[in-house]
């Protein structure tokens, strides 16, 4: 069984179920919420495979379309609670936000690339499908919301899977206690609001 | 006669025209309109390009860069019917559409994409131009309006182009036929204000 | 001494700074202002990269990270005269765009791209992380402000690089000579609010 891929249809599948619930809370159509799930679940990885120099495994294997096509149809047929909408949202986000940062990094690992271009396109592989999807819907991005940790986690996730690969204990099991505890700290950042210092020291406060 | 290439060229002029038009409409400088029309007419086949992993058509056959320039120059000297700009912008607009999405699929058809590559790719290079456009002018993308059908014509062009190349019955005459028939598709379904479902399934109605 | 490459690390820096000013100015915390900054000073030169079909520069050699986290730390401790951001984000920009024009074309001649290529990509070099700042930022993009000439100093550098090069006349005195005339000409435009004409002919005035 190859985790890797297994994780990383799962993260397409729940970031492109957070880009089917946003197509649906602003009443695109169908079509529009297929595009925006593959943006959302496919657009990382597309840009961590090209920054890295390979085909991008989204289009090289076709099995990577099932998932937001799946994600289209689900959210579909979702019963109408819309107001609920945005909290789901970022729940399934957050899978996504810790799968693509820890399978983004193995991923530029493999491909001999240096510790700090792998830490960067784990992040890019995480943070990239969402901020194109806030991006082209005219939504502010999530990414850069000043009362969210957003980016945090990818940054923490992505580098534990550095340090491992270079400290040699790399494999399953690591790789999904990592991604497991970089779910569990976003979750728990949006739960009690956690929140990194401004972009600017503010003295006079 | 390159018949890819000619259409590729009408594709990119019409596409830029929409491209100008916006930046015309938005009160744009002559050089903003040549790049945001470049990035319309272009953006869509450098995306395909670079995911089918070969040089950038347009940057390497110079020849790409004067229709964004034409396009820029006609805006330029139109006369100045403001008002009646945006119709105008969607009739550019659909052309554009009908030509890349047969026209993308059949570049990453000859660089033997499979079929489902295949349909995105010319979905990506029909909506990829303008979706570029709305995004970095700020506009609501087109690609998303939810009453408006737009990205469907360009999945049935996609899709019909993998389905004769894959009977063997791609040539000159199926290309312009499946072309013909998604800009009357689109243009009818402006006309008629066609529309598919939306996102999500709404019971309560 | 390579001076492409130090022109190239100062770019970075002073783009840098403007989205990492950007970030504090929107209250976006310091790993958004991190991430804001290395998208706004890498960003222009992996599209370039990704064009040409090199592996991006950016990526390969960690150097290039070090500007972005040192423009995120300068911005963090700077004092806090939030009012004047905005101006100092023009300057800042400036410098990163006479460095990219000119350095953006440069690469782009070097790996044998044609006169027209190697122009837009020293434009693209210039405008795209300011660009990409400004879209993901939310904020109306710079590049098309219409009372603000900021892609004619681009086109001009990036044109004389290509132009010199064709002459046989590039080097280190002619890229510093030609860099400084962009940036002076950037700041004059910005002093003297001059302008190019619009991407449509007003007849009526």
């Amino acid at each position: 069984m190859d985790w890797g891929l297994a994780l990383d249809l799962l993260g397409t599948f729940f970031f492109a179920i957070s880009g089917s619930l946003l197509a649906a809370k602003r009443g695109f159509d169908i079509v529009a919420s297929l595009l925006l799930g593959s943006l959302t679940g496919l657009g990382g990885g597309v840009v961590r495979d090209l920054i890295i120099g390979r085909p991008p495994l989204a289009f090289d294997e076709p099995v990577h379309f099932i998932p937001p096509l799946l994600a289209a149809i689900v959210v579909y047929f979702m019963s109408s609670h819309v107001q609920r909408f945005w909290r789901t949202i970022l729940t399934f986000d957050a899978v996504g936000l810790a799968v693509f940062c820890t399978t983004g990094a193995v991923t530029a690992l493999e491909f001999a690339m240096n510790p700090a271009a792998a830490l960067l396109l784990g992040v890019t592989t995480a943070v990239g499908g969402g901020l194109m999807r806030d991006v082209v819907a005219n939504h502010d991005p999530q990414l850069f919301n000043p009362r969210d940790l957003y980016a945090a986690p990818a940054f923490l996730g992505a580098g534990l899977i550095v340090l491992v690969w270079h400290l040699g204990w790399y494999n399953a099991i690591s790789l999904s206690v990592i991604t497991a505890a970089v779910l569990v700290f976003r979750l728990l950042s949006l739960k009690f609001r956690w929140r990194v210092p401004g972009a600017h020291l503010d003295r006079a406060k």
